[in-house]
């Protein structure tokens, strides 16, 4: 079918079932960052194939909306089609919800598909649109009936993530959340992220892109946890295993009948922005529900000992990858091979020889000129272009390995970098210096870190669009909560133990974007009179590009920080690499004059 | 009665409706931070006379909520009485409803005064108290009729504050908050906080201490609008003024009957921090309410281009008052005369005697010694210190003036200085001038400001804990919403035109307290292709302390800062002082070597 055809079908039923408005946003029943085939509805309707986006079709209008990473993709891809783009975050360009709340009459029905909209976002468009009277039903599908060539689930094997890289077992995690959900005044618990799932159960798959989950749910009382997945997906051993460690076993879509099951008593933990508002109302309601964030997401952005260790050693894995890469970059004779995307491939065989890889953490970011100036820009066949000596180069990439997750930032210089550019190196890599050296009081959240980032770029008139950091899981997801450093005011505190990343940036539009990023340990620095301060160990091992440094604008804290954390780069590296590249890595880390 | 007879009472009414606990707050029906007399029922069931404080009544318990800053004096007014106290902040120190949650069984039943309980507050303790069977009923006040000697309410006489101050006209006031209204999709509004009220219809009086404020309510619709107050407190002169800006004037008792008798098809937006669980069920049911900020409190924030002419004259005269203060204290010999008390009324003398000045904004802080480390310090006959050359003294102070409300702390050290106290100081000003001279892109919020003013206290493992800034209002509360610069995550931005103050602080408990205070007024910066940035203007004129400044921790920038700070006090201060103080004033803004 058509867009159009497609269109004219859905209105059919739309008409139908009394609806004024479907909206299809992206999202599977578990709010993942990657949304696989089967649940990009959006995707197959709009013809826009990008990671995020809404579609809202009316009787006369269809609208998608995405952000600027898309504008031109989305652009092209509904070229043709009746659909209008609206430009998420640009001025006077409203959220979906509020276009609805303007455009629709009182008494008028939006349908979003309830088991992919989340509890909060439910909460959300409810309390804005009755003002107006305008109501919500999320019992409808009305894609799915539309939607023939639909892809199949994924059908990965879960596997058991060894205890020697997870550091804790499945026993004491789950003994964990049931004090979590016991201090909530809670007796039982739904969990539906995939991510919390494969920490909590020790479990890992390849049901999703770059993200090593299962997709699954869990149910959780004080006596039984039960464990949501598909039987074909757990072996006889993983079985037994997980019966003896009191897991049980049903199947995916059992969930919704376990839940209406639950005793009237039952007093039940959910998450609602990752609670779907099907499974929320699946819930027998004659119990009473706790809202909070999952406590599964707080206990596994804590790293063990075990992990810790883990992330030093990968630390140093990754840090060979990424400076041999790097070399091999300086060595290029600009030619027509050399691209973004034999760039990546070049990175990813590099990564792939270290012991325990497994695979990129995320899609490669390998941005060369204008490029780097699209803080998200993957490269496509369609927009790869080739590495000439006339730019900066931004590369942002990462493994999942057995022995953690790591993403790293580099931006270098091919050819002669102009003063301008050096000066936005230095006022970048200035904020970033000014969070990795950071010490604050125990209890800080990221959004108070952040502007330790920002504030040489402000001071000049200029900022960055995107956050300063986030968390990293652990062979799991590069995107963790709870805690962000942004300005988004995420009440989250800065963790003992929590894994995160510090990437300020500049972009330029048209010309050039600058971003540097390591990853950081949240660790004890002091106690004092004043109480409990941490600090950052850093957790990436990988030189700046002095030549992109003006070192007047920079203090004698600044240049001491960069000369150590080089010499200790060229210490803790050099030793396993080839000796010409370790002759190479000596020049680029010696001390700043 | 004695205490002990009042909880008697209490507990035999208590018992009569089947109430397991009462909680009596300290709160008024408009949420104001001065509670008058006539709402101080915690005060006259407690014996406790501070400012903030909780009272919670079980059949066998009586606990008392209070923070460090009233620990002491809780301690003696509860002396003898069956009542405990319980140290609000202390670690392991739950706050009074999680105690409740966890001491009271189900099914049982709390009792808050529903008129003086935020909508918001009522919320939030119900949905804690819902996990437990824990029911709360608001429509009960069992106090009142134990309550013999409850004074009256306050009865001063309402006057027009003359748009020559106001700087705009009640019935361009009125449309905006119209405008708002609209714009959240509510057709009416009720504003219930005494500082949002006396903004919008430019009206003054003196109900509450030093906010000249005057008890009532209002409701507006698109057509009308209706203000609740005495009627004995509004003259002729004054009711027709009003009824010709199309102002009628009810009785401030009515306000629950307009509520009720609100059309079905309305649709009311209400503040449910600022409006009472008693006031937002009285709506008709029938209508439909919008829960969002009060749109006075965003409107009253931003100052008129009159009022910040006349904000840079109060800074002049407040300036001339501080100065004139702080040189008398120089020149004063220690002897017994001379306490915390005697130095504040020489202070409100030196502003009783600028033109405009109508009253103290708060009552000032003239902390001493180890009480200068209390930072909410209020001496007290029992308390005042005689002020010898031993030590740091503090002083926040400020004054209401038709022509705008000030706010100003300076730290001096009679006697010599010790190293620490240098450092301690020093440390405190680069945090103070890190927010001053601050840039920051357009949207940014308070707490993203924080940081600034504590990043070099934190890398010296020191920190202080109150926020760094608070809105001032014009000639209105010292503490005025929706802005703050704290690291409590509030989600308003600065935006030009907000006064601010700039205020961090370090306290070391037993010794000495350090707080260096300036009004700031957000204000242009510059256009850039990153976007529209702001900056602070400065709104207070008085110099910092020369000999408590170790000019080796200071950057040039930061030196360059101060001195350009200090010729500004001169020129600007200067040409109205006696010339002794004037050359006074030269020796302490000379150029810092």
């Amino acid at each position: 079918m058509k867009t159009d055809e497609k269109l004219a079908a859905l209105r059919r039923m739309m008409a139908a079932h009394q609806i004024a408005a479907i909206v299809v946003p992206s999202a599977d029943p578990h709010q993942s960052e990657y949304v696989t085939g089967h649940w990009q509805a959006r995707a197959w309707l709009t013809g826009f194939t990008g990671s995020a986006g809404v579609a809202v079709v009316t009787r006369t209008r269809a609208v998608l909306w995405t952000d600027f990473r898309y504008w031109l993709q989305a652009g092209i891809q509904i070229q043709g089609s009746e659909f209008e783009l609206f430009k998420s975050g640009e001025k006077d360009v409203p959220d979906f919800h509020r276009w609805i709340f303007d455009h629709l009459g009182p008494k008028n029905t939006v349908a979003i598909d309830g088991r992919i909209l989340s509890r909060t976002q439910e909460k959300t468009y409810r309390q804005l649109w009755d003002i107006r009277q305008i109501r919500l039903r999320t019992d409808l599908d009305l894609v799915k009936d539309l939607w023939q060539d639909r892809p199949p689930m994924p059908m990965s094997t879960a596997w058991e993530f060894d205890v020697q890289y997870a550091g804790q077992s499945r026993v004491e995690k789950i003994e964990n959340i049931r004090k979590a959900m016991a201090q909530a005044g809670a007796d039982c618990h739904v969990m539906t992220a995939l991510e919390d799932i494969a920490w909590t159960f020790n479990l890992r798959g390849s049901d999703a892109p770059n993200n090593p989950v299962n997709i699954a749910f869990a149910l959780f009382t004080q006596s039984s946890v039960r464990l949501f997945i598909h039987p074909d997906k757990v072996t006889k051993d993983l079985a037994s295993g997980l019966a003896n460690d009191g897991v049980t076993l049903a199947g995916y879509t059992d969930i919704d009948t376990a839940l209406g099951q639950m005793p009237d008593s039952a007093c039940m933990l959910l998450d609602p922005d990752m609670t779907s508002a099907c499974l929320a109302s699946a819930i027998n309601p004659a119990c009473r529900v706790v809202e909070k964030p999952s406590p599964a997401a707080r206990l596994k952005a804590v790293k063990n000992d075990i992990q810790i260790r883990h992330l030093r050693d990968t630390a140093v894995k990754d840090g060979i990858a990424v400076i041999c890469f790097l070399h091999w970059l300086s060595e290029q004779e600009p030619d027509d091979s050399l691209t973004e995307i034999s760039a990546a491939e070049k990175l990813f065989e590099l990564r792939n020889a270290q012991p325990g890889f497994v695979e990129n953490s995320f899609d490669p970011i390998m941005a060369f000129g204008a490029h780097s100036a699209l803080c998200h820009y993957s490269a496509t066949p369609q927009t790869d272009v080739r590495l000439d000596n006339t730019g900066l180069f931004l590369t942002d990439s990462g493994g999942n390995y057995l022995t953690g997750t790591t993403d790293i930032t580099r931006t270098v210089c091919l050819g002669t970098p102009s003063l301008q550019q050096i000066k936005d190196y230095t006022l970048v890599l200035k904020g970033h210096i000014a969070v990795a050296g950071a010490c604050f009081p125990e209890g800080t959240r990221g959004f108070q870190i952040d502007t330790l980032a920002r504030q040489f770029l402000w001071a000049q008139g200029m900022n960055f669009g995107h956050g300063t950091g986030h968390g990293v899981g652990f062979f799991l997801c590069v995107h963790e909560g709870p805690a962000r450093i942004s300005p988004h005011p995420v009440d989250a505190a800065l963790e003992k133990g929590m894994l995160m990343t510090d990437e300020p940036g500049v972009y330029r539009e048209g010309e050039y974007g600058i971003r540097l990023e390591n990853m950081v340990l949240v660790t004890d620095s002091r106690q004092t009179e004043f109480g409990r301060f941490l600090e950052f160990e850093n957790m990436t091992w990988c030189h700046f590009e002095r030549d992109l440094i003006d070192t007047s604008l920079l203090t004698e804290a600044e240049i001491a920080w960069i000369n150590q954390y080089h010499r200790q780069v060229y210490d803790r590296i050099s030793p396993y690499l080839p000796s010409r590249i370790a002759a190479w890595l000596q020049t680029r880390t010696a001390l700043l004059d």
